[in-house]
């Protein structure tokens, strides 16, 4: 399969790891103290909260040239619960896409909390992974990642396309802050 | 139960007479010949594509006010399917909010397919309706109509969040035409 390097070794980071490794990637798990290990992967995950995104793309920007970079995240004013961070009509994807014009930029993982990787489910449905991109292959390598760790990856179309998962992505956390779901559940989908 | 107006005699409101009729509601369905004959429904739902909606208001705005208005629609470019029609910061629940603000607006059933409320489930799970809006009790008032109905209802939150309804609506009807769930199909959610 293909080899990872996941920026972020929470609970996320952590998840995506075990799916990776599941279906036979090699992973490099980089943590906070690790800023000074480069990437090695073809495929690398941002696992790291939005407002930290800025200072791995400072740090790390060269390093992502050529490569696969997937955006997690979730840009919610956590303060209020009540908006996004990021302006209405784009999508952090869109502004990491812009900021790494070298790299091939996913949206992934935003609407899949931890607890469903790990578990494969949500509810009673397996746990899908929806995918954001420009990049028809890349897409596919991620999906190919997904898959084989025994969770369901879907196209969900163009980069354009992370506005909505990201409209899903804090639609689902309120929904969970406000304990309409667990955070075992959420969003499944249903062929 | 309560007692509904339908505007709109298509599946959408077909579905949803249906739900409301069987939880022990009244259902007055109105089609396109019915523009003479008044809302009578404590509760009166949109059932009418997003450009049909303006024609709506300007006929019946009087007669709205006082109720409860469920706003169904789902503003997409059909000719691109790639954006939304209404501006990326509101929602069409908002635009109808701010054209009649004599009654309570609520955002629903636009994240659920004909076929879905039909059936009672999406998947292996209930049907869900989310339901968005700034008034409790009219959101108190549908979401019984609906569990009567047999279907789950959750509150979604706000007006504001009519917004990320939209999109996970938008999402959804893309996912469909592109084959990735079909249209008895869709999102779900887990508790």
């Amino acid at each position: 399969m293909a080899h990872l390097s996941i920026i972020g070794s929470g609970s996320m980071g952590q998840a995506i790891a075990a799916v990776a490794t599941k279906g036979g990637s090699t992973v490099d798990l980089l943590g906070r103290s690790d800023s000074g290990r480069p990437v090695t992967g073809d495929i690398v995950v941002l696992a790291v909260p939005y407002p930290a995104v800025a200072d791995v793309l400072a740090e790390r920007a060269d390093q992502l040239a050529g490569k696969v970079v997937v955006d997690i995240t979730n840009p919610l004013d956590f303060e209020t619960f009540d908006s996004l961070v990021v302006p209405s009509d784009s999508s952090a994807a869109a502004e990491i896409a812009s900021a790494l014009p070298q790299s091939r930029v996913l949206k992934a993982f935003n609407t899949t909390f931890a607890a469903t990787l790990a578990s494969g489910s949500v509810g009673e449905h397996p746990t899908t992974v929806l995918i954001a991109g420009d990049d028809a292959a890349a897409k596919s390598l991620l999906a190919d990642v997904i898959t084989a760790g025994g969770l369901r990856a879907v196209d969900a179309g163009s980069l354009k396309r992370a506005r909505e998962l990201e409209a899903v992505g804090f639609l689902q956390l309120t929904l969970a802050a406000n304990e309409k779901v667990s955070w075992a559940g959420g969003f499944s989908l249903a062929q």
